[in-house]
């Protein structure tokens, strides 16, 4: 898997406006946060629903990379503007300032504005030197915009703004998780499928997979920021209690959320297998790696 | 042309989230700021294009219609996020208060984001229900995450926001308009072109027609923040006197201003003519009516 984050971020680096003819400060504040590590778990999804459908093929792999690039810009927009004053107003992530903090809040705005409408550039390009179908990487086009859009995670993170004081129930909860987590992954895997050509049961068996990893993820994010350690996480613990954010544990409980992400993650698996896909190995491992990570 | 703005208007109505099961604070936001009038100068130039090249063609407009409304979309949400308070701080805008002013600030980052998003979206339903060839729709996407991002117009406002204090000479400046106005102009053109199936020769045409145009379009805009009518622009004039921002007019008095508009516009219009359309009259007309205007 180090192997696999490696040749992301090599990617990533040449994917990056380092040498493009644009204003120094806004290269460096979009490089600032897209370089700035993190697990790079959505690439690595992308990448291995490739292989999954198509296995060993370096057609594949080739025209995965590009997409695997898109979708960390797209989460690395998300993360800058999330992280904004007038959003979270968060001045730590990954150890490190945030970008407004850094750069102030318009070159934050707009390294944000830069990286997502790059992530759709990435696209293009795993068709024009990766080898990828124009239809194929069209279709990869309209799943990121929906997405990532207003019914995908923009709509989840709008949802949470709207919601901060009046969240009661868990369906209110689920629905903007759903949306500002399991989205992402499930284009993620979605997408990668598309790279390997999957069929539309091997699709929807990959949706489903995401969607369920999606929430089992989220659950432990939030047992984590009331069990996990500071350090390895590289942000201030105990924040949702602090701004007294309505999470599953305040929900259902520790020992039930535990247990839910274990349900989750086995529910994932046999959805995921229900997709008769040629080698889901690499996928099956992701799930049982989320589940027990600690940072 | 008031036909063709109804036309326009209509559509992105209904490319509009209002039936989407979005947050409905965020629906608001979004159709509050794209129907909030204008020239709708970008999505006419698309049809106008595809006209130019493709005659009457059902087909071609058909196509055209999801672009026009695209750009349209990126138009709107660069007017959003300019007119944050950690931007330009503007509180007007064709007459009304700005979306920050009416949904706050985290709300209008993501009804920017939104509609930058659901762009895209759009550009794929022109190859999904209007016919365009995947591989042009592909095209079209590749150039709008050009002139829209870093190397673009996202790059062009980084550039102003950066030289607010700094400006001196017309070189600076020029960057700044060609990349802020400009290309979204080239883009519209360009777009409209690939829709009708230009030819390379025609396509550098309408580039060079709409580099030309737009640097027009933009002095004109500065003049008219000297010169024009208040009630009619729809938002205080001698904004950039008061700003002390640098403009053509400043560097090159308001004369030479009104030279430069002429000059420009004839070259326009002879650029284009080099790239023997089909039917260049509306284009050589909109030329005209843009030098013209008087909001």
């Amino acid at each position: 898997m180090e192997e696999q984050v490696d040749r992301v971020e090599t990617q990533l680096r040449q994917a990056l406006p380092i040498d493009w003819e644009v204003p120094g400060a806004l290269s460096e504040a979009v490089q600032y946060s897209l370089m700035a590590g993190g697990k790079r778990l959505r690439p690595l999804l992308v990448l291995a629903a490739a292989e999954a459908v198509a296995a060993d093929d370096a057609d594949t792999s080739r025209g995965a990379m590009p997409i695997a690039c898109a979708i960390e810009m797209i989460h690395t927009y998300s993360l800058i503007h999330d992280d904004l004053p007038a959003m979270d107003n968060d001045d730590f992530r990954r150890g490190k300032p945030t970008n407004h903090r850094v750069y102030g809040e318009a070159m934050a705005i707009l390294a944000g504005d830069a990286l997502l409408t790059h992530a759709f550039f990435s696209i293009t390009q795993a068709a024009k030197h990766g080898g990828l179908p124009a239809d194929r990487a069209l279709a990869i086009v309209e799943d990121l915009s929906y997405y990532a859009g207003a019914r995908g995670m923009v709509g989840g993170q709008a949802a949470d703004i709207l919601g901060e004081q009046g969240i009661t129930d868990i369906g209110q909860l689920e629905y903007i998780h759903t949306h500002k987590t399991s989205d992402l992954i499930v284009f993620s895997l979605k997408a990668g499928g598309r790279v390997g050509g999957a069929t539309s049961n091997q699709l929807e068996a990959l949706e489903r997979f995401g969607l369920l990893l999606g929430l089992a993820f989220q659950i432990q994010d939030d047992i984590l920021d009331l069990t996990g350690d500071e350090q390895k996480i590289g942000k201030p613990l105990r924040s949702d209690e602090k701004l007294q954010k309505v999470t599953y544990p305040y929900l259902l409980g520790l020992d039930a959320c535990k247990a839910k992400v274990v349900q989750l993650t086995d529910d994932a698996k046999a959805a995921l297998l229900a997709g008769e896909l040629a080698n889901p190995d690499r996928l099956l491992q992701f799930a049982d790696y989320l589940m027990r990570r600690d940072y």
